[in-house]
């Protein structure tokens, strides 16, 4: 292991891979701020791979460099609200960014392949969901060569501007070089975004040396280039139009993004509104989610002085790491069994709060990362129960994880009804928080009942009870307290015992009904087959391209088509 | 082998698979139709499975049932122009269909099972093509157990009318019992055609029992039920009704599908109108496709009298038949090259032709035969290049062929204007052909450029020479005839040395661009999934659930969620 990964262990089980970084401890990116600029170069450290075994060379990255960037970008949305526009360039000579490291993915298994894919799509898609929200905007300003995984970057800007020097080109070589696809959203953007010719797409996707100059501009695959000389000024020009869209304030006071309390021990892992507690035996963790203990501040000012204890960012954040954590530590767990506890009417109080603040940067900042959180969760390759019981809070924004779950399970308390509980709908699910493929939890779950949603929305703030919600269609079962016990035990033991690669496939199919976008296309069907493309052998077996990669041997393929 | 492979083979070349059937032959599928419904018995003859190894016990089918039931269908469509509604039911004692064969899968290639689900899938949407289009309607009539394939069948039907004998479900038991997708479409039409809510979906698809009765009705799993001892009646009226929204019509003569005249010898498969040559050494396939000798005959009556030999049928036939010859057989030539020949103005007169005509039922059944052979095109798992040179004649429908191409290459003849190629756009590119994703070809080309499209429209019937199309870009390269030898060389074989699995995933994500509908789901996102577990050990692994079936032993998984 690398020094790198070393460093960023603060925990106290050694064997635990976190994804904390902060200021002090980046080395592969500068970043300076000028005004509503902020501009990110890229100067990958080669010696500050995350595992032993590669140099990052020519500005190639690893999960370690994708997770330096994601911070870098998460504080400027919330340490620095005056910053409206992202300029990613290259603080190295004549290359802006060579890709993922290839020896990198040579050497990694495929669940780390399928890991660090799902996490840099992410941070791509974050730059996007910010800019549609009216929070940063994103310059690509591509000051040399960019290749693969730099250019999907690239992709993921709202513009992307090449330098004209006859020499740097945009390429996406993953296929020629590599045997395998341009994955992490390089396809779909180019034909989807873009809206790139498909058979100009064709020849770009297959072509090692890419398009430069003037035709990478006629082909849509930049919006614009421009000379040496007139770089600096071309850049700047194009960042101050795109500042100039956000709604980001001229001047603010941001909010540091102090290191989470954390505590992971054998149990589980804790922090102060989330505890996640592992079953090893049975192989399932629950994630408890707690609502805020009391009434939330009055007015964006007031909530940006409460900071990172701010109950919705604090929650957003503590769920969003151990969504992480989780992932990438415990992949035995294949189920997580989502409950929450507390007062349900102080989280609809918070969404009413929030709802009426939403104009001001930082609570438009809180629900960003609220509606990225529960993206993350949706496209987790693990099952997901709710658990709804007595002292449960699913209400609002937290009925929002009911609803991402695959199946909810409600207690009808029979011996005391008064006690039962209850599950509350708030503005917040009918607005805020759209999935990867554009509609809410609610729309997507009533596809086939556009009146039930209407009715639903006359419903906002009141207590349902287990009879009601199940007959709404908010839960998939209601069982009563003599078949409970045994029903949930079934349940979670009975999802143990299926494949988790059907599961995976099966649940990526069933959660995205209806329209689709980028997104959803990336993590639905672009994900699929470079995950199919990852275990053929003329890309990992023993001659093939992604193996061979460096040495200097020929890939030899089975020309055979599938 | 089987008797049945051995039989339908009447080729010179004894190694070829081929997938003619015709109604002497017929042996898992009892037809018999009476007035406008033709009702499709499905009797399984368990000795009757394309090849040995395994019986086709409980209604459980193989590639050659659904040979069958392709060919079934589509005579229907032609010979049997009263035919409105097709019932689909059992001739088995209280099982409807069990799905696809297990042992099949289990002593099955990769290659074979994707080539199976693919063809499965493309009978299936060929169902609701035909629908669509206002031809035939379907009617599943499940009159016993139906599970897995079974109810995919009964999923792309219109309608699903289920007994309710208290022992009759409905189930997809892929994920619990054999750790696969419900891969012919089942998990996308669950929640994507028939809306079913995505909690109950999860249930269903995790269960091996299935639904039944009401709860079946309820969660939409079915349109309707019915006891046995209204059943007869319940199915009759159902597929009146539906019967009533066809546009067939109530009498007619029909044209009889006679077999395709075939010649296959070590050059190539040649037809009348398609000539398949094979380049083993450079590993592509030319394709070459005649434009019609001759005008049109006038009227839909004229058309039907020609029959088989109406230019349009023919061609589209024999195509279809290159299609599905070369993707069984052929694996290894990844490339197909597509050519065209004679007289452009032939083409454009038959497509204006047929657009006077569309409204009998004749042309209707041809142009959706057209359709669906261009679909299966886009579907291929080959690259595709279109060659435009002197002589050709890609116009009107022809074409499409050249809009369906990853790549176009047309001759700019520099040393003799006056005889170099033209293409030409005919009223048939703008509507009569829709992709998987529901947008026509030129639609899916131009989605960043609307006002092309409508540029196009007004060059409808105009020759286009080289220059020209390429400036709109209609073509992707014009070489001129300096450079045309090399370039196509090059092109040729620059696509021979790339991995066949990347340019799979590469060319199944950029030809289908913008909107997303049920089929364009299928075969792009649930067919990855489904790729992706073929190959993992969970499911073909020595312990894996798919190998293991029936063998008594437990399948013993993986539990690492990647």
């Amino acid at each position: 292991m690398a020094t790198q990964l070393s460093e960023s262990r603060q925990t106290g089980n050694q064997d635990y891979f976190i994804y904390d970084r902060e200021p002090a401890v980046w080395r592969h990116w500068r970043v300076s701020i000028e005004g509503r600029i902020a501009t990110l170069e890229m100067a990958v450290d080669a010696e500050g791979g995350l595992v032993d075994g590669y140099k990052l060379k020519l500005n190639s990255y690893d999960l370690g460099v994708d997770m330096e960037l994601h911070d870098i970008v998460q504080r400027l949305r919330f340490e620095h609200p005056q910053v409206a526009c992202v300029v990613l360039t290259s603080g190295a000579e004549r290359i802006f960014c060579s890709g993922a490291n290839i020896y990198m993915l040579g050497q990694s298994t495929h669940a780390w392949k399928v890991n660090f894919c799902k996490f840099t799509n992410e941070t791509r898609n974050g730059f996007e969901d910010s800019s549609a929200s009216g929070s940063l905007k994103f310059l690509a300003a591509v000051n040399g060569t960019c290749a693969g995984g730099g250019y999907e970057v690239a992709l993921a800007c709202d513009e992307i501007l090449l330098v004209d020097d006859r020499s740097s080109a945009v390429s996406l070589p993953e296929v020629p070089l590599l045997a395998v696809l341009p994955g992490t959203g390089g396809l779909t953007r180019v034909v989807d975004k873009r809206k790139v010719r498909r058979d100009l797409a064709d020849v770009f996707c297959t072509s090692e040396e890419g398009v430069r100059g003037r035709r990478a501009k006629q082909w849509n695959l930049v919006d614009d280039i421009a000379t040496p000389g007139r770089w600096a000024e071309a850049v700047r020009a194009r960042a101050e139009a795109l500042a100039s869209q956000s709604r980001r304030p001229q001047e603010g006071v941001g909010v540091e993004l102090t290191p989470l309390e954390r505590r992971i021990d054998a149990n589980g892992i804790h922090y102060s509104t989330v505890d996640v507690r592992f079953d090893r035996a049975r192989g399932f963790a629950t994630i408890s989610v707690s609502a805020p203990a009391d009434m939330p501040p009055e007015g964006g000012d007031a909530m940006r002085q409460q900071g990172v204890d701010f109950w919705p960012l604090k929650m957003a954040r503590e769920l969003d790491d151990a969504i992480l954590l989780l992932r990438t530590n415990e992949p035995e767990l294949g189920l997580w069994v989502l409950e929450t506890e507390g007062e349900g009417a102080n989280v609809l109080a918070y969404d009413k709060a929030i709802a009426a603040a939403a104009d001001h940067w930082f609570v438009n900042e809180v629900i960003g990362m609220l509606r990225r959180t529960l993206s993350r969760l949706d496209v987790s390759s693990r099952s997901i129960y709710a658990i709804v019981k007595p002292g449960s809070a699913f209400a609002g924004t937290l009925a929002e994880l009911l609803f991402a779950a695959d199946r909810g399970y409600m207690l009808e308390l029979i011996s005391d009804p008064q006690a039962g509980p209850n599950i509350a709908l708030g503005e917040a699910n009918f607005g805020l928080y759209p999935m990867a493929n554009g509609l809410h939890r609610l729309e997507s779950r009533f596809l086939g009942d556009i009146d039930r949603h209407a009715e639903l929305q006359g419903l906002v703030n009141s207590p349902i009870p287990a009879g009601e919600a199940y007959d709404l269609g908010l839960v998939t079962f209601a069982p009563d307290d003599i078949d409970w016990d045994e029903e949930i035990r079934l349940a979670i033991d009975e999802r143990a015992g299926l494949s988790p690669d059907a599961l995976t496939g099966m649940e990526a199919s069933l959660r995205f009904a209806g329209a689709e976008t980028v997104w959803s296309k990336v993590f639905g069907r672009l994900s699929a087959w470079q995950n199919w493309i990852f275990i053929r052998p003329n890309a990992v077996g023993e001659s093939g391209a992604l193996k061979l990669f460096g040495t200097g041997k020929r890939a030899e393929f089975d020309a055979k088509r599938v």
